[in-house]
């Protein structure tokens, strides 16, 4: 057995710092150890106590009558090192590691959790801050967490890691009022050593464990995440994420929770799309939509029926799923006819969906008949079930009805629950129905489904041939030389001459043919418009004299005389974009976004992380310029002439290939605007920034 | 007594079609009248029964000792109509009609529908279709809703009025459990007769009600709704409502063009905004913020200060506050001064936001101070307290905190409460803290106050003189016409000339001086562009010989040759919008959205219905551009000039005076664009539509 392995199913546990009074939080693990049924040896670690709950307490850790596999260490970040050392010289598997006081408050905290680690060596340590750990499936519990105060919990297949300890306590809780049922549960908090990472390999290998939950504030190791979090979706076994720090505020308050740099949220997005990871919304998402996926179902389309006997909540499901893109469509000609087979009277809606018997259908053969018709129908591809209040009278009537219907499809089958009925609720969940109290949660779980049938791993772009770069200068390109670098990856570029004089600013721009733009050159002057140093729509009998003009406005707004031209083609016609780099704790990533001020107002932006090895695939590149909220604008919108995405899905994989390769030596990049052209007639980078070191 | 008082407060209820079962649903109403206590007369009517419950049963309406107050009738859609009669003739005040079966169910019940309407004659119906009505205050149960199989609920201050049946026993059983106290519950359903705004007006007058609810599906009589819901709004009774229908609105909008993009679904957010109700973005909210509201504390500004003792659980809040606007500063110096007073120790952070007491702070003195000294902060508008999972084995001790500090300040004051502790959150409302159990519960009851204490009521425009439109066409105006409409109201137009020859159209362009637009005015050919009919950017010079081109193309394309042109000035440098009418059940509203196609696939456009009498004000009107969410570029963004928003709101408010006016003879009109040019310059319209009848 590894060590991971035995801190989650240990045979003994000593508990250092225990007390002997149970309504103190150092009183807590024992008994709660012995509570909830934990049939290995317990060792309280005490000198001041003889005793603890019947069990015998040992001075310290050295008179122990055997090797525990897991330490819980009670004491305070003064003295916890301490405790550790020892538990490592006895050959510990692990150390849990409660107190705070670390690098959540600033450096002194800091160097104590420097000590800690020091103090570990090779014995593995959760925490500290920790809340501890639950193992719901063997009955284990090596936590101080006051949720724990419940009696009982379902065991389950949602194993649950959390950054935060008070989160583990509050999403134990309500998994348990909900009838959801856990297998594992972790806090690594500070995650001086186990990591979100190491538990999700855990839990992979886990045999109870088909859904993985997490609670994230910050991922420290990214790159440990993602390979992680793939390898869990290569198992078959989807996670669930919720990342605070939405929000400026939240991102600040988990920094000083945890003591974690946080990357941009955005970046996140990126991260758990490209790993596989459903991103829950809100904070009841982390257990609404891994209890739905425990199930196993798989949704393989978006067309939900409702059944209902009660109208209002029919519509407010209905209209929820709705605004998040399900279709409810109503019964085919077949469906409806079986249903109509099985009720009469003109009151009941069989025909519409929400498909509704009324009160009067509320009979167990009746709603067997319907729930079978539905969950055959090839209209739909799952099933929600309204509860309405007459359940308060009577719930066992339909989670009877859908425990026999259950096993006839493989359809998703959830039920929302009108009234306040929270044990129909968990005899739903227990059953095999997911069952939520909210409409939003019925789309979230619904959509979640979704999200993970549809997933597919992403594949980084094919090897291509390394250019050679070793002659490039460090700090900023100019702007010739930076298109020059992205023209030598594959992004095809405006045409242009660098011309220092009128006479070859004339002959440029008669080569280009047509109207041209006209720039000065200079690796100083970033802002070029703002001291007068463009100008577009010049023929080419103009170039010359704008040329001499454009020299003394730049001199007298900027000091400078340019002694460099760019003379480009004009580019028209097309659709703005800017495509960029953004580095960030969380790595690389790719950034596309739609150009020009309003889109820029809407914060248009897609990004993506770049692979441990290469570029980012075509596949990947369509699906950037796809989520774009102004993708109709390259898609023929009203008329429009289709762009060429083609040509634009080659610049953003040819681009990610230059950010790939020059790895650490790229300091910036952007092409900012490249314009789109119709289809068939490519991109055009026409302006562009390259720092390098 | 008017009918609706007594139909909430009856002396004496008549059951008819009473089910001496009572786990039938006509077995409900007495059953349940009975077990909550009503004190009246009760009346079963039954020809089969002698007695229910230990009551007389009555075989018929004729043969009742006395008038009710009220007839329940539970008969069948069938004969409903015939016991209505009866108790019409009798002199009761109301009857409440259970029945389904009307015009829900298509044509035949329609013809039930208003048989039932005619047999009431001056009696008053609520429903048919709905569960019956609940007055908490004075325990009257008249409803069959499965819901008060529950034994007690709290009475409070919120009443409750719902167009569904179901999902007034879903709120009835959801505040139950929550410890949130309400007054009245209706389900008005069908509506026959009474309806919501009736219902509104009775909460105004009720003493026990201080906050309205609504669970509303349609509503029928905007202008009755809009009084009643101002009447509330200034008698300090803020409406919060929860309104169906949002993915309509969606799938409205897939649909092009501005008609479509204002959706009717987004009529209701302009009724409600302009009435004062708050709109619950989900079922959840509907009671939430009126819980918060209950308190009848005023939120004054966007500050929270947030008291934990568990990090995660605090950061959840602060993070989902955050994403909606809320700020949650540090404490100021004094404020964090008297905080670390309060407790030593370097584990607790008590100079940020989340003020984190930490575990060893969960002492009542404790607290009391802290609590004290963030309600008597300068710095914070509000408190949000969380309480963690320690609260499972001492529920009290936050709560009697809370309560001893709560008369000190009148600032509200909420809680989140992190794990599974139903009976905490109920007792923590009761004390006048309402509790939630998700993040953005306590963000959405934290919004309704601000909203709430923020709400003006709109002012319309003063009478300004009506215009003399009597020699109006009716029909399509063409675009000349159109706009001597609009300037004859206010509105500043671009300036142009009606042409007939190449002659007159180059003498016209040159008094216009400068470059012209040049298109054909035509009443038949609406999409000028698309038979080549418009040319910009044409010189004085130009114009003669493009009219003759122009005319030789339309006729290739549209088989019609053009007589008549329209020479206009060229509008350069200022922002495109639309400014639009739209006609819906609801009313007639005038529409604002961004032009330019980005915009337009954002669906970036606000609506206002027009008030009763004139037009919109200029608050509104300024507040509309406000709303936009591409205003910025109104507003000077990224250095751009500021717009000419004064001209903008004199535009708005003469476009809807020009709507109030011509009132039913305007089918459609809308002009776009309407260039806002920078400050000082005014606005233009450039081209518009009106037709008239």
């Amino acid at each position: 057995m590894n060590a991971i392995t035995r801190l989650l199913q240990p045979r003994s546990v000593a508990v250092i710092g225990a007390s002997a009074d149970p309504s103190k939080t150092a009183g807590r693990p024992v008994s709660y150890l012995v509570k909830h049924g934990f049939s290995g040896a317990i060792y309280p670690v005490n000198p001041k106590v003889g005793e603890i709950g019947g069990l015998k307490c040992y001075p310290d850790i050295a008179s122990l009558p055997d090797t525990p596999d897991v330490g819980i260490v009670l004491l305070g970040a003064e003295r916890a090192h301490l405790a550790v050392r020892e538990l490592a010289a006895r050959g510990c598997a692990a150390a849990i590691v409660l107190a705070s006081g670390y690098t959540e408050t600033g450096e002194q905290g800091a160097r104590r959790q420097q000590q800690l680690m020091e103090a570990a060596g090779s014995m593995r340590i959760l925490g500290p801050n920790t809340i501890g750990l639950v193992n719901l499936t063997d009955n284990i519990v090596l936590s101080a967490s006051g949720a724990l105060e419940m009696d009982h919990f379902p065991a389950g297949a949602i194993g649950v890691v959390s950054q935060s300890g008070g989160i583990l306590g509050s999403l134990l809780s309500r998994a348990a009022a909900r009838g959801i049922g856990l297998s594992k549960l972790v806090s690594t908090s500070n995650e001086v050593d186990l990591e979100l990472a190491d538990f999700i390999d855990a839990l992979v290998e886990d045999e109870a464990t088909k859904v993985i939950a997490l609670y994230v504030e910050a991922v420290r190791h990214p790159e440990k995440f993602r390979a992680a979090a793939l390898r869990a979706a290569r198992a078959g076994k989807p996670i669930v994420a919720f990342k605070i720090g939405r929000s400026e505020a939240g991102a600040k308050a988990a920094v000083s929770h945890t003591g974690a740099m946080a990357g941009a949220d955005r970046m996140y997005d990126a991260l758990f799309r490209q790993a596989g990871v459903i991103r829950a919304q809100t904070f009841g998402d982390l257990l609404d939509i891994p209890a739905a996926l425990a199930t196993g179902r798989q949704l393989r389309g978006n067309r939900v029926a409702i059944l209902t006997s009660t109208g209002g909540a029919g519509t407010l499901v209905s209209d929820s799923l709705g605004v998040s893109g399900f279709d409810t469509p109503a019964p085919d000609a077949d469906t409806a006819a079986a249903l109509r087979a099985l009720q009469d009277g003109d009151h009941a809606a069989l025909d519409r969906n929400p498909i509704d018997v009324t009160l009067a259908g509320l009979q167990p053969e009746l709603l067997r008949g319907a729930i079978k018709a539905l969950l055959a129908s090839p209209s739909y591809d799952a099933l929600a079930i309204i509860v309405g209040a007459s359940a308060l009278a009577m719930p066992e009537l339909m989670a009877n009805a859908i425990r026999d219907c259950l096993p006839l499809s493989d359809k998703p089958v959830i039920a929302y629950v009108s009234p306040h009925a929270p044990e129909v609720q968990a005899l739903l969940t227990q059953r095999g129905v997911p069952a939520f109290s909210a409409a939003e949660s019925c789309t979230a779980a619904l959509a979640g489904m979704l999200q993970s049938s549809r997933w597919k791993e992403p594949q980084p772009q094919a090897d291509a041939a390394r250019m050679d770069v070793t002659e490039l200068p460090t700090g900023s390109l100019d702007e010739a030389q930076a298109k020059q670098l992205f023209a030598r990856f594959g992004v095809s570029c405006a045409r242009e001459v660098v011309v220092t004089s009128a006479a070859e600013a004339e002959r440029a721009a008669r080569e280009l043919g047509g109207r041209v733009v006209l720039k000065i050159l200079s690796g100083e002057i970033t802002h070029k418009s703002d001291v007068g140093g463009v100008a577009v729509n010049v023929t080419p009998e103009q170039v010359a004299g704008r040329l001499a003009a454009m020299a003394e406005e730049v001199q007298a707004k900027a000091g400078v005389r340019p002694a460099r031209f760019l003379v480009q083609e004009m580019v028209a016609g097309g659709t703005e974009l800017i495509l960029g780099m953004h580095r960030d704790p969380l790595g690389t990533a790719i950034l596309l976004g739609m150009g020009g001020v309003t889109a820029e107002l809407f914060q248009d932006t897609t990004m993506r992380l770049l692979p441990a090895q290469g570029g980012l695939g075509r596949e990947e590149a369509l699906a950037m310029a796809q989520e774009l909220k102004t993708w109709p604008l390259l898609d023929g919108f009203r008329g429009r002439p289709k762009a060429d995405v083609d040509a634009l899905v080659d610049a953003i994989v040819a681009f990610s290939r230059m950010a790939a390769q020059l790895g650490d030596r790229l300091v910036e990049a952007e092409i900012n605007p490249v314009f789109v052209l119709p289809q068939g007639q490519g991109v055009r980078a026409a302006d562009g920034v390259v720092v390098l070191r």
